[in-house]
């Protein structure tokens, strides 16, 4: 199933694909798509649907954060072996865990805001991990059964408040509009290898990154298993598993984003999100 | 106002402490206390009833965290100068900022999990802002405007996960029961000068921190105005404002928590908390 949310921003509804590629509202079955519906009987019972005799949803409504505001929005650092080389670091012995504040989630198409006095807001095109069940320390192969699904994400970055002002990386992931999810979660039925997913970004139609999740340094099970050791995910928490190369950052010279500019991005199977970049 | 939250874990119910320090309870009034609560034209409800005629709460109750859970539980880090010096770190000059995940959050009384593997669980008090109104881009003269009040809180952190397994001390703050936060939330016309407040722990009895929010380095001001910069504060987020000198990896040698152990603390107007630790 694709599963998300249209309308307003704070008032969207939960819809479906149909097989056609329709959106059907789901608004008279869940309330919303967030971690009660991606419970393993709830998207149990969501994938028995009719989804044919489910309301057609008219026009074209903005699309929301595929799931809602989570209780972790999680990333990964350093995850892709040639984006820690672009970035002078060694690849980590272990994942390297941030949190990005989860008030920074938005719509897939929204506006993206680059924070007032940034001069280095960056992109970074994203698998995101959904989870669908409480998982405190489970083991790598038990890993994949509390994960709900997978959406696209763009895990925006102000590399100067991220690195250069004192201290922790939640200071430049955190601005509002910098983590668009969507514009689906991909149940996780649909995806055939997790581990090998193509993923690319362009800035004003050029080519920025481009990559693919088989080459990963710690795998999906893997970060799961591990999360799980320090902190309790719960059904709605998103991880964002890692960049591969092509950040601004590590362009020479480093390149960021300016008002104006137009980033487009995608996975395979997991559709495609564009933010126009404005002013805070 | 002293505002709080009673009953078993998940399903607490808001209460006020009446004049005579009774528990009152709210929830015929509102759902809980949250952000929506927290909001200033819900205060001034709040603050104009008669808690004498509200329902007495009976017994003695389990009190959950003073506050529901937050979209965000951030924390400073070395705000105290006396506190930086016994990690063996420079004050900092802005701001250090890190997430706690928010399912840390816990009761002031619940027993602490030490994790499994384990070796230096760690105890912090300290002084915790509860935000009552949305802050981004605010002046440190406004920055009071948007707190609802303070509470007492212990951020307790592992220094192996948080330094040393690679990258950010989220790792190391966000264990399950991580964040007791009570027992009250003390509205903030009850601080005469929240920059001078007492704050001390003990464990086993014997006195570990003693300190004052008079030597922080970065005041209440100040966090809300800086922290606003970088990231849009929400009603009901909490900040942990960082503690005083005395923590466990401080000690010479460096002492930690092991199951068994009661850690008491207490701050001057925000009321005291108790926690057994217990095995994860």
């Amino acid at each position: 199933m694709k599963l998300l949310r249209y309308g307003p921003k704070g008032a969207e509804r939960p819809a479906v694909l149909d097989s056609d590629g329709n959106m059907r509202d789901l608004s008279g079955v869940v309330a919303d798509i967030d971690g009660e519906t991606l419970a393993p009987d709830s998207l149990a019972k969501l994938a028995a649907l009719d989804t044919g005799s489910l309301p057609l949803v008219e026009g074209t409504p903005r699309i929301g954060s595929a799931i809602a505001r989570p209780g972790k929005f999680l990333c990964v650092g350093l995850n892709y072996a040639d984006h820690a080389r672009e970035t002078g670091k060694q690849p980590p012995e272990e994942p390297v865990l941030f949190g990005k504040a989860a008030n920074a989630i938005s719509g897939p198409n929204d506006d993206v805001e680059i924070p007032r006095g940034s001069e280095k807001t960056d992109w970074e095109v994203e698998l995101g991990i959904v989870i669908g069940s409480r998982a405190k320390y489970v083991s790598e192969a038990d890993a994949l059964d509390h994960v709900a699904g997978y959406a696209l994400v763009n895990d925006v970055s102000e590399r100067s408040f991220q690195s250069e002002r004192g201290g922790q990386w939640i200071k430049g992931k955190s601005h509002d509009t910098f983590g668009p999810v969507g514009p689906w979660l991909v149940t996780k039925d649909e995806i055939a290898d997790v581990q090998n997913i193509d993923l690319w970004l362009d800035v004003d139609g050029e080519r920025r990154q481009t990559g693919n999740t088989s080459t990963m340094i710690f795998g999906v099970a893997h970060l799961v298993h591990y999360i799980s050791q320090f902190m309790t995910l719960e059904p709605g928490d998103i991880i964002a598993t890692g960049t591969p190369p092509g950040v601004g950052l590590g362009m020479k010279p480093p390149v960021f984003l300016k008002a104006g500019q137009v980033v487009t991005l995608g996975a395979a199977g997991l559709g495609e999100q564009r933010q126009v970049m404005v002013t805070a």
